[in-house]
């Protein structure tokens, strides 16, 4: 196991009727809040008017800033920072699934400083302070609501850039199941799908695997979030299916899966970012189509690794490690099918001739990540896997 | 899933060379530093050297409170509480295993109030301040590093009684692997069976059990701790087994075990202070005595839920749930033999004619901790099943 720090100071509020929190778990913070939210579903569903009423009856003034958008983009964030700035806001708070805490977050590093909040994704300019940020979890996901990570496209370069820091964890999330009863069968998959690949790939590029702690927490996560959504699916509506897969989302990337993993890499997060950024595919379903793609590409390097996952997963006899592996990776395209998700770039609506583009869309992302052995004609390799 | 709420601040610095971290991080708290150890080990290892210029090193005044011992005294607390005051402490440092880390914390929820620690513990007073701590680890097994937990025995009362609150977790705990290696195979036992013993009462007495996320969790973690603690016995330095042993018992009981299970009991632990209370017992010894005869007490009605934590666990093949139930208690049993833990009263010295002043004694605990059918009747039946 590899020396780490575990430093999560997120406070959760789980379950049924917590959504009323967020009035005083916000105003604890401040008096004046942004609310960032998405385009339709939160007013649909109701949601928007709870929380609306929640942060007034708590006694905040809310400044709104709706419309963000899957794939959220740079653009909107510079706007919501505008907005924080000109009406003083002390605490932004975010209602919705990743996109929303994430462009809460970008608003939270980038309204206390001169320079554009995109130095920070670059590596150029480094967090000092943010404003805080609570959240109201709709969609089960991205981990955010517990993490410091956040992602935005920079609609100007059309690059997708993640980037993290310990002042970026939100103060107070609030995850209510039943809020995410309403996700449609398609987006419940993906961000099923985004569990899977978060533990998947600290998983298999460890530094350090003689963690066996870490690995049957994340042997568990994945199992989960595979069990958990065939329940969503089955029935929308069923409430500990949802609260299992909400679960098992934030788990997923709060931090403690990569503790001690030492050097994780994040390759089939890197290729997804340019697929999206280019072509402006949902996260999860760019992440379905990469996996069993990049797990073929390695089906070799990694054999043992796949293979021992795949033995605690499925339980697989196979004990002979190439056999084995491919048996897991089979088993994880099965399931994928199953569910319903995107197989193939096809699939997604993209192109084989789009593949040297998307490849070369790396380069930016993978020097800030440091994923040197990512170049773009290893990334092309893994593309051509998941073409069929 | 029930509701939660989730919130663990602690930050945890883990692996070798961390422990000279230990003067900056306690200095953030502030200047003048009482220091809680135990006896002899501490100074024996050369630990206390380097804590000790650590601390100075950042400039802390450091005032010592040493010589706490396994199950730890109110009246050394009370000590160390009129000690803190004295020379106004401003942050309390615990330096050792479970007894020194509880110890600290009771001293640092002490120190700012005029009542006797003690009505924290029976219920009578709440606790609204404490002075900060923070712990350099030297023994895997309470977890007390980073929970909201302490025990003390009431020397005058003899009354081993638990509690804990949100403003005791440690603000740092350094662990160090590497400090553990000298911990002799006995106590590497006691402290892997207490970390067992802490998930498995959650595991048994939880009110909720569509609970999957947690179950792969608590699964993984009682797994790893057996595991780990074999290699430490195999080999006392082996550096990734106390690394695996240490950070499953520091998760093992950090809230996350429990998070989302309802109602949880701390049966076994109830008996088992009543038991150290009296016949100062290690913890550990103890808890291996009592876990397989509550396991076979309850062998009936958890027959299901203890069947399925052997099926994952050791694999059983058989699924009539009381027969796997029963493997599953043989196979527990049969670890604790073999790592050569106590298994009868009697491997402790308690004779069976103790079995009613044992069981009279639960009754304050069981009032404390509302486990209303945990009647002296009970307790005491559950205590004739440890008798072989």
């Amino acid at each position: 196991m590899h020396n780490f720090v575990f430093h999560n100071p997120a406070k959760i509020l789980f379950g049924q009727g917590t959504i009323e929190a967020i009035g005083p778990e916000t105003r604890a913070w401040g008096r004046r809040a942004l609310l960032v939210y998405g385009r339709s579903s939160l007013k649909e569903s109701g949601l928007y008017d709870r929380i609306l009423a929640s942060l007034h009856a708590a006694g905040l003034e809310v400044v709104e800033h709706g419309g963000v958008r899957a794939n959220p983009l740079l653009s909107h964030a510079r706007q919501g920072i505008r907005l924080a700035r000109a009406r003083q806001a002390e605490v932004i708070v975010a209602a919705g699934g990743g996109s929303v805490i994430d462009t809460a977050k970008a608003i939270a590093a980038g309204t206390p400083v001169e320079h554009d909040v995109w130095k920070f994704f670059t590596g150029k300019k480094s967090i000092k302070t943010a404003l805080p940020v609570t959240t109201v979890l709709t969609l089960a996901a991205s981990g955010s609501e517990m993490n410091s990570g956040m992602v935005l496209t920079n609609d100007d370069t059309r690059e997708k850039f993640g980037f993290g820091h310990r002042l970026l964890h939100p103060r107070t999330s609030i995850l209510d199941p039943q809020a995410t009863c309403t996700v449609p069968p398609d987006q419940t998959v993906f961000g099923a799908v985004d569990a899977i690949s978060h533990v998947l790939e600290f998983y298999l590029t460890a530094s350090d695997t003689d963690t066996p702690v870490q690995d049957r927490l994340m042997e568990g996560l994945i199992e989960n979030a595979m069990v958990a959504c065939e329940r969503c699916l089955r029935d929308p509506c069923d409430y500990h299916g949802r609260a299992n897969l909400m679960w098992t989302a934030t788990l997923a990337l709060n931090g403690l899966t990569a503790a001690g993993l030492g050097r994780v890499g994040f390759p089939m997060h890197l290729i997804e970012h340019s697929l999206s950024a280019l072509y402006d595919v949902p996260h999860g379903a760019g992440m379905a189509v990469i996996l069993p793609g990049w797990l073929r590409a390695y089906r070799t390097t990694l054999a043992h690794r796949i293979a021992g996952l795949g033995g605690r997963l499925f339980r697989l006899a196979e004990s002979e490690p190439l056999a084995a592996a491919d048996q897991t990776i089979a088993r994880f395209a099965k399931w994928l099918a199953d569910v319903k998700a995107p197989l193939t770039l096809d699939d997604l609506g993209i192109p084989a001739a789009a593949i040297p583009a998307i490849a070369a869309n790396t380069r930016g992302l993978a020097r800030t990540w440091r994923l040197a052995d990512c170049t773009p004609e290893r990334v092309a390799a893994i593309l051509r896997h998941c073409l069929d």
